[in-house]
């Protein structure tokens, strides 16, 4: 991004890989970024060290899992929870899950900051995970017209 | 949200909690906004003054009754739904529910301001609901770099 | 949206039906645009020029014609895949048809421009689809306070 001209804002989105974080297993970005909004490709519970080993086993654990990936690909790009603002969650057992799913997420956020939310039940997801859950956050300072500061 | 320097903005966000609005049923603020983007958590068929009375019957009834939520936390932030500029729709009796929902939500909508949509089946809503809504508006005027204009 | 002032900017959404692209078959837009944000109506498999002829068969078919509609849409607003930052992938048959809709989904991207994406199982589509996907794009260049300057 960078301002060319009075009153005129050009914006190239940034296409974030990061190292650390789950290797995608399907064609995808971990985030993409313009204008500071950034939207973060679904998580899954996959281990971010070994996308080929077995899923942690509960909804409590693989929620964490996913959380904790979150969490991986938001620090790459300089950004931690409390820049989320809009988050989806999709569970492969609704009914059963829905409760501890929320014990486990709700501890992630400050609770004067929840991010809007949607929960809803799926009939599948990738890799037969419990729960896959995706998000927008908002790099609280970006650069317009020529001027920049990154938080 | 307030200007810094020039050139550069500091985004804030604003995890609004709409009073009136149907209590959460789960780790979520009703809505949260910056730089005048608002992401509305998705609204439920429950009665905003007794989130324990039963769900409206049919889906006829609950859609109306999700859409009054929406517009109660849209006009707690001084909003109304011509500033709704996506909507997401979820089903979970697809098949049977799709055009009864498409009746009733066109009438809160002008023909000519429709809102970007998608709708899909789904296996499971909390509160064991028939619908839920969610939706991302815009506010009209936004402050930048020090001015300030609400709508 | 136009500048008012020095430091404000009122934003008016402009609401796309796009000639060429598939009738709606429910009450939505083809796109909505705020401030170079777009956001895109999922698009069926369906026939642009017949929308009632029946569906191309099998996902790979259905996974084109679905991203050949995004495209017709894109272009008909001056976009193209080039500005999709964030996607979300709808399918009936989840297990079935994950691996064949991505096959034909990456090949509509260049390599290193990958958007966020999330994708799930649904239990229904409208018109029986085997998949739905809807997009935000982002305009490179929008006017601020006064400046235009169109990609």
């Amino acid at each position: 991004m960078a301002g060319n001209r009075r009153g005129a804002r050009v914006s190239q989105p940034l296409f974030h890989m990061v190292s650390g974080a789950p290797e995608p297993v399907a064609p995808f970005s971990h985030a993409v970024e313009v204008d500071g909004w950034v939207f973060l490709t679904g998580q899954m519970p996959t281990l971010p060290d070994d996308d080929t080993a077995p899923l942690p086993e509960g909804i409590e654990a693989q929620t964490r899992r996913v959380m904790d990936n979150l969490v991986i690909v938001l620090r790459g790009i300089g950004l931690g929870v409390r820049h989320v603002v809009s988050v989806r969650v999709y569970l492969t057992r609704f009914e059963q899950d829905y409760a501890p799913m929320n014990d486990v997420y709700r501890g992630y956020f400050s609770p004067d900051r929840l991010p809007a939310r949607t929960c809803v039940g799926v009939t599948g997801l990738a890799r037969g995970a419990l729960v896959e859950i995706d998000c927008v956050a908002r790099r609280e300072s970006v650069m317009i017209g020529g001027g920049t500061s990154e938080v």
